[in-house]
């Protein structure tokens, strides 16, 4: 039997703070609930507590819409669709979503938390610390919740990789019948943020979740690059 | 702690011909490899099995471009983008996909897998035979692997659902400091669809996995039209 795939969701990690470290809060928390992160697991952890810990915040009036806009407008590199306050634009990063992930939920009334300025090197700084903290080799993925073209509903993506793949080539490979993939880039690190979105639930609020089982091959250098389209390569911007 | 999830991929379902029972084959694949569906589960199956299963294949020589062309062109109700051979089109479902969905990969030399006509109801129709033949009471999405705008890589996508949500709706939730959430429509269907890609690998060929451990609230009567943004709602057609 191929292996299966383990998802769990660490609950116990306490509301956090500007400067706080993930790692240690991770590790910690993941113990305490007698499910500590082992080598080969994939941390995913939600861009909020990452946005949090990093001092990604700022003073918001929810109620004030034109500060609002203007917000997210500095966040923004390229407005692709406007309609109301909903905007659609790109970030710094290449990212393309709603209100350039300016976000208001889960976070202290008064205030906004933005994306982090490198969520590559926040995912990294995890990983590290998460060696240093549990003795144990894992991946990490920073996660958002995106909308998308074409579709109804959010799911979440990958915006933050260390340690395992954005995307996984198969090109060259060929199907059970022998014939060449056709099917061939595969999003992993995106898969892998949704699996663990199951086991979060927004209003929960559980910020990380372990995936467990995934395929060693997908553990290398990664960064969320290999996920961004280039515009002059996407049809759609 | 919340409950873990588990996903377990079923390998043992052999090469599918028309006419071929998908429910039967998928419950004694699942009992041969000592993890039998159970009550509560959510079965994935791939679209390639159902669409064969269904006689869903056209005789197609991979050669031929004007012809694949053509076949690609009557599946689809609209163009939205064109590159090379690459076609970017609305299938009758809504779906938006690349040459909508007619797939050659998985296929013997020499023929197309097109979608299913109606794959909620080709997911009912495996939900029911689950039922029949393995006494159980299961939900089923039927999935695709699909590109998305703006990011690079494929992601798996429900395309067929039968006995659970499409989208999930938080709207009226609140987070955890009390506030209403922003996010609120979650694509669970979706995001199931992918994280039962992660174990079953394009070149493998293992066309069903078992989601075990969801959260009840979401086993109801869906559709994939909740997942289908009306091209009138969408601001990227």
């Amino acid at each position: 039997m191929a292996r299966a795939l383990t998802i769990i969701p660490i609950d116990g990690v306490a509301e956090i703070g500007t400067g706080d470290v993930l790692a240690e809060l991770i590790v910690a928390a993941g113990r305490d609930q007698g499910t500590p992160c082992v080598d080969g697991d994939c941390l995913v952890v939600t861009q909020k507590i990452v946005s949090k810990a990093e001092g990604r915040l700022v003073e918001l009036d929810p109620d004030d819409t034109d500060a609002r806009r203007r917000l997210v407008e500095s966040e923004s590199t390229r407005v692709l669709r406007r309609r109301g306050e909903l905007l659609i634009s790109e970030t710094r990063h290449g990212f393309v979503c709603a209100n350039a992930g300016v976000d208001l939920s889960n976070v202290t009334a008064g205030f906004a938390a933005l994306l982090p300025v490198d969520p590559d090197r926040s995912a990294r700084r995890i990983r590290d610390g998460i060696r240093a903290h549990g003795g144990v080799e894992v991946a990490v993925i920073v996660s958002d919740t995106f909308g998308r073209a074409w579709r109804i509903g959010l799911a979440d993506v990958a915006i933050g990789v260390a340690g395992i793949a954005g995307v996984v080539d198969l090109r060259g490979e060929v199907d059970a019948l022998g014939r060449e993939l056709q099917v061939s880039e595969i999003a992993v690190a995106d898969e892998i943020a949704s699996a663990a979105e199951l086991v979060m639930g927004k209003a929960d609020g559980i910020p990380v979740a372990i995936v467990r089982g995934l395929d060693p091959a997908w553990f290398r250098d990664g960064t969320t690059r290999e996920l961004v389209r280039h515009p002059s390569e996407d049809l759609f911007r």
